[in-house]
């Protein structure tokens, strides 16, 4: 890759799914800051947002985020606040895709994550190919049981799911997130 | 792959680095055991083993396992209960080599991660060809500030650091491991 790639992430809270597949708001969680921060560091993302309707939650990350960015914690681990100076908190996706398009003067390609994906499917090596070609990418993916489909409806492409070896397709979205962007900007041998 | 592959993990809290290099044990945390239990199902790992030596940390363990594999957790969340059964406790890593060389009929393979590995280096190529060859492998990884030399000393090769675009190198071990199961055993396009 000659320039460095443009690429943001956006993490849903609102609207994910349930369990039995209803529309709900789910709440921000420590650890999915601070992992998915280092992952989106450590592979070049430009923008980690938080997607979340409430102040309340805002608030929370904000907490979260100083505490590292600020004082003690900054100079205990100056590592993991390069990593948290990425985050930053949105109300909607709409309001992610408006700051990004402003930030990257062309409108990202809206690239959906989900465990169950059928739809619109785009493969890794078409992805990278994009990034290449300098497009900018917004990353979606959701917490709780999955982006509801008025997001997978926004979303130009739906990565696919990933597969395992035995059809077993429950993971985490920490590791979900930092497999797909070792797929898409890692180093391959 | 033929056969499924033979490989199995270890996630080590002792004896690991701190920040200025001592040995200590490190405490196991809730989400370790969850999100790598998780990544470990989906690519077809045979065994977790997390490595502490003291007792109260092996109840907190099976504790939080039991909650998912009995009663109402294992009905609320059977994808849980698959993924938890894979967990187990050790006291140290040389139960863990003992007790799958039993399993597997042959002493494994030992390969180590670390963030700043230089000697012993393996290829996930060469990694991925053991595992064709049907050879067992033992993944160590470290949690704190990585495994001590006594364990990196147990180790055959080591796993280069996973990469990323800008130098960066500070992932989770939940990221780590989950990146170097795909790497080593998720489906390629």
């Amino acid at each position: 890759m000659n320039a460095a790639p443009k690429i943001d992430l956006a993490l849903v809270h609102y609207p994910v799914l349930n369990k039995v597949g209803e529309t709900i708001s789910s709440a921000i969680t420590n650890l999915d800051i601070h992992d998915i921060a280092r992952a989106a560091k450590t592979f070049g993302v430009g923008n980690y947002h938080l997607v979340n309707p409430y102040k309340d939650q805002h608030n929370l990350v904000r907490e979260i985020t100083e505490h590292w960015q600020q004082g003690y914690g900054a100079a205990y681990n100056p590592c993991r606040k390069q990593a948290l100076d990425l985050v930053s908190v949105v109300s909607s996706i709409e309001e992610s895709i408006e700051k990004l398009t402003k930030l990257r003067h062309n409108r990202p390609v809206i690239i959906a994550t989900s465990a169950a994906a059928e739809e619109k499917l785009i493969g890794y090596r078409k992805c990278r190919d994009l990034l290449r070609q300098g497009k900018p990418i917004l990353l979606v993916f959701g917490t709780a049981h999955g982006l509801a489909p008025a997001v997978m409806n926004m979303a130009d492409y739906c990565l696919p799911p990933i597969s395992g070896v035995c059809g077993y397709n429950h993971l985490s979205v920490r590791s979900a997130v930092s497999i797909i962007l070792d797929r898409l900007l890692g180093f391959r041998e």
